[in-house]
């Protein structure tokens, strides 16, 4: 039995994290600023849910106001009944009438969905004492799927698809659940940031092995493609042959660009070669991936799951960076992941949350859907803004054993 | 000689129109609220330019403060000279670092770009007195390419192409500028909204005819497919067969109803269907393009240039209906237009603006372009509230000889 919890009052919080020296840099952003669009959940009990979206700089506080318009689907309901059946009110505030000219599914009504999706699923977490892994981990194939919106989705997986798919990987569950106690293997971004200088990223690629991370993220998309490279061959030579090394161009080159600078790297045997033009342009990203040997990791700026099922119909995404802080939240993260796993693209989120919640879903993934235990994006700058900071020791993930999904923030 | 005009100061209005009557109801809005996100930038002169963005309901404000925060790029600017490198500025407004997450490209943020473009050409147009459409044709290719943003078309279509082809068009220029005088033929897209009844649908229909128009349009994409085929033969069979009819779904099906609707529609021999399916799903649209015989028209909310790349591309696209009141307004929208003459897809806009900017739009891209003068959407809801209403003479716009592009609301 669950003790029925009312979500009394739902609001809005806009909160921005400078960041120090060049950390954050990319080559859209030289001074970032970090931002969370919050909703926050007060209920008629001491649990409140907290539910995240990212974004960068000022256009936080416009997500803020779409989150305040939106709330209204959801205040007033009791949280387990409304988890119930969460797909239809999913899809209610998806296709508000008032929002959706300004999408449909896309921009700030779509992160204000996250954040807001997000917090129901906190609260409905919190509301049983488990962390989220624990709680998805649990559910039935049914009451899972319930939580989710195929609309759209009826060509390529039907509700009854997913079910079939989550019951076929009951099988090997047991196995894949040790990773668990074993920790879920991390990758280090903050290694080498776009402003960062060579001396600073030679120091960070030695810190990050000290540190037990064997895979790190080197960010690219220079207007001197001669920089790319340089520093490219130097990550390559100190991390040595066995590193895991990734590149990230966000979204700096055109086509042309694009295939001219990844034959390059390619010779320096990268795991992934991430965003390398603009996000919303799947053909360009089948020519480039039918042109050059590199494998293309995508998704950080995908917006929703439509453009996702054609990424994934398309065959040039060879890593589903899918981000439950950019597409409507966790719902709209796990239906792109049963997507993803049926086409066998490994998901390795983006997290803008800083890993927080993707902790929690990377484990479901891998114990639920049978997606591989890959690797989980690190980046450290916020946590000392969050209440239960993710733990990582040896370059693992600790498994989180708070309840909810970990995005309760301090208050400053 | 042109005098120097300074924008000084530019601002946002938020201005909405209760419709009445089921006058604008589709299948996603029973009671719609019409709105504009108005860009209005003052001078140091008499003249004002006014940019329009549309929207439906209350997400008209947050794209207001969107455009409070991105005129910054060009308060201050003298507009010819804003105007002669127009593309560069189009570029650092649309990839403004603290924006772009909530994109980039799209939804709120690039509607408020849209009316920021839209307010600099109106302006422009104003400070040489002349209307949109004269300006246009008589600025030299290098000119006009100047005000567009080529970046993530270099693949496609480059600057030097696009100068290419407008001088290739320079062959038949008089011939086709006899439109100017001739009329350009518009359709009636108020003869069918979705909740008119049937009795109201077959009134405007002879009312339309008698009007002088050919063409019209019904609203479909009912839950009920039974009434959608059951106005749709009502339609045609009064307008009779030689009527240029059309249906437009949008966006309520998924592929497999589609397909199906789309087979029984196709008896009837429309002009088009149009929005059968998710406007970001371009490969539901292919699929569906090779199973049906109808054609598709689609593009009113494609957000922008990369998607329509795609859908270009993908060759599902029988009529492009870009529309410069959601796309980042009348630089966006040209480039979207050369792109599809490129590829002889005829535009046939979809008018967020009630035609008021498109019919400057639909003139210069059959005159410099070479486009068909195919058909232009008329809407007349909104006609009280513009100082400069659209003319429509048996069936035809009249070209409008008033400086600008239009786009100026009466003050109510």
């Amino acid at each position: 039995m669950n003790t029925p919890i009312i979500i009394k009052k739902a609001t809005s919080r806009d909160t921005r994290f400078k960041l120090k020296d060049g950390a954050g840099s990319d080559a859209v952003h030289t001074t970032p600023i970090y931002a969370y669009a919050v909703c926050s959940l007060q209920t008629d009990r001491k649990i409140e849910g907290v539910g995240l979206a990212f974004t960068l700089g000022t256009g936080n506080g416009i997500v803020c106001q779409a989150i305040d318009y939106l709330v209204k689907h959801i205040e007033g309901r009791e949280i387990n009944e409304l988890m119930a059946d969460f797909g239809t009110t999913y899809k209610i505030m998806a296709d508000d009438p008032n929002f959706r000219w300004l999408g449909p599914h896309k921009g700030v009504v779509h992160l204000a969905l996250a954040a807001i999706v997000n917090a129901c699923y906190d609260l409905w977490a919190k509301s049983k004492g488990v962390p989220l892994w624990k709680l998805l981990i649990d559910l039935s194939p049914e009451a899972l799927v319930n939580t989710l919106d195929f609309s759209y989705y009826e060509d390529v997986l039907t509700k009854e698809d997913a079910i079939a798919l989550l019951k076929s990987q009951q099988n090997g569950r047991t196995a894949r659940e040790k990773i668990i106690t074993a920790g879920y293997p991390g990758y280090d971004t903050s290694i080498g940031w776009f402003n960062y200088s060579d001396e600073k990223v030679a120091q960070n690629i030695l810190k990050a092995m000290d540190n037990g991370f064997t895979a790190m993220k080197l960010k690219v998309g220079s207007k001197n493609p001669e920089r790319d490279i340089r520093r490219a061959e130097m990550v390559r030579k100190i991390a040595g042959d066995k590193a895991t090394i990734m590149f990230d161009a966000n979204q700096q080159w055109n086509l042309n660009e694009a295939i001219s600078i990844c034959k390059k790297l390619q010779d320096l045997n990268p795991f992934w070669v991430e965003e390398p033009t603009h996000p919303d342009d799947v053909q360009a990203h089948v020519t480039l991936a039918n042109t050059v040997s590199v494998k293309l990791a995508l998704g950080e700026h995908v917006p929703n799951k439509i453009l996702f099922k054609n990424f994934i119909q398309s065959g040039c995404m060879s890593f589903n960076q899918v981000d439950a802080v950019r597409v409507g939240g966790v719902s709209e993260f796990i239906l792109i992941s049963l997507l993803s796993r049926k086409h066998n693209i490994p998901v390795v989120p983006h997290v803008g949350d800083m890993g927080q919640i993707h902790q929690h879903l990377v484990l479901f993934n891998h114990i639920s859907i049978g997606h591989p235990a890959l690797l989980l994006e690190h980046i450290p700058h916020l946590k000392d803004h969050f209440k239960f900071p993710v733990q990582i020791i040896n370059g693992k993930y600790q498994t989180p054993l708070e309840p909810g999904m970990s995005s309760d923030l301090l208050k400053l």
